[in-house]
């Protein structure tokens, strides 16, 4: 049989322990493609770019599989795989591991869950994965084997049209992790604050800070699986309507 | 009565024409202030700027309500307009006008709905106006009386939690708009292509384009809408997650 061909990306670039965790993962399930944004690209959400052209540069970082970065975003990165390096739809994609929690309302921001969303889009079984750990030196070997049984899963099973998965992992040691939780987004927001600084010139300026906000107990939701040491997994798709509200809001007058 | 506080953003930046007549539009209706990206914002996503802080000015364009450029994305524009220059929720937030449509999936590429989507995430009512005409010069008087009717449908009767309007508007005279139709977002993908060049020093570039494709006919549909000269209105969400889903993924065995 032949051997899954599986694309590879992140948000933080090509060079974050994170990917090259992920890579070393995947070459054990597949023919493994690398294409990554050059630097970090955390917080990109869904953006692409259309005002100035893209870079694809051949790199090589271990091993001999084919690796790419590229000057665009994450979702750019997933479009010029498929377009100008793969000249197909690779069986499986994956992203991350991202250093860092993309549960409940941060999907929306994350430069993962884009490239992840954007693979699903184009009709590529596509799983983001993320580390509840920012720093750089993070240990991602504890979640190696439920990884690798992840995307065994996906590609047994496939996924549904338009869905894709959002995987997060406790940053605990192996023997804690409780195992894989298949739930919901959670019901949350970020309470924004801005630290208001001077710059040397006199001039104001601003960094966003913010404290996360859980609205929920429910054990339905990722938050409550990833607080108590499991995977959560959220099947996610990016049909934005609100189909619930359409009878309400079809009742409404316009009187032009 | 105390007139409405209304806030006004956009993805292609403070002085785009879109947004000047969104601002005239509104203030016929309430307080407007604005907080809008210093430059354009467009395929943005919901970007946040979390690697370099944002900068705030006060600017006067025209009229004496207070007006601010930001050079973050339209989310941190949202967030910054909040937190450190209305000190509150304002009653009701506007996006656009986009020059370009935001129908189908365009909306989770569109700055112009991330803006939308993040008041919507802070608990402001939110709508996102796009006109279906990308040039500077595109004529936006023809939409004013169904954009200020349907912004005074959401000042009477607000919007459920977590529900935002992605309102796009066909680019064709007053006499021939048929009014607004309450509808789901398109089922459609972009069939990418990226334009190959070689720069003066022979290095490879590449410029993102693609063609638009639908997959449906059904007349439930804002790309339906839209095609027969109806104003598309699609109550928007930002729970990703694909409940549907969830009861047969609960099914796959995990053998970790």
């Amino acid at each position: 049989m032949q051997k899954p061909v599986i694309l590879v990306t992140n948000d933080d670039g090509v060079m974050a322990p994170g990917i090259r965790n992920l890579v070393h993962f995947m070459l054990e399930l597949g023919e493994v493609v690398v294409v990554a944004p050059d630097r970090p690209q955390s917080g990109m959400g869904h953006a692409v770019t259309l005002e100035k052209p893209l870079r694809l540069e051949k790199i090589s970082v271990d091993g001999d599989h084919m690796e790419f970065s590229c000057s665009g975003t994450p979702v750019d990165c997933v479009k010029i795989a498929v377009n100008k390096v793969l000249h197909r739809k690779p069986d499986l994609l994956v992203s991350g591991i991202n250093h860092g929690s993309n549960s409940s309302i941060n999907v929306i921001y994350s430069g993962t869950m884009s490239a992840t969303i954007e693979g699903a889009m184009e009709g590529i079984p596509s799983i983001g994965f993320s580390l509840l750990d920012y720093r750089f030196d993070a240990d991602f070997l504890p979640a190696k084997k439920f990884i690798q049984e992840i995307a065994r899963n996906v590609l047994k099973n496939g996924l549904p049209s338009g869905i894709c998965l959002n995987v997060n992992i406790p940053a605990v040691p192996e023997d804690q992790i409780r195992g894989v939780r298949v739930c919901r987004q959670a019901h949350a927001n970020w309470d924004e604050e801005f630290d208001h600084r001077k710059d040397p010139r006199g001039r104001d300026y601003f960094w966003l800070t913010g404290r996360f906000e859980l609205h929920e107990n429910s054990n339905e939701t990722d938050e409550w699986a990833l607080a108590t040491n499991y995977i959560s997994l959220v099947p996610t798709q990016f049909d934005f309507t609100a189909h619930q509200i359409i009878p309400e809001i079809k009742n409404w007058k316009f009187d032009v």
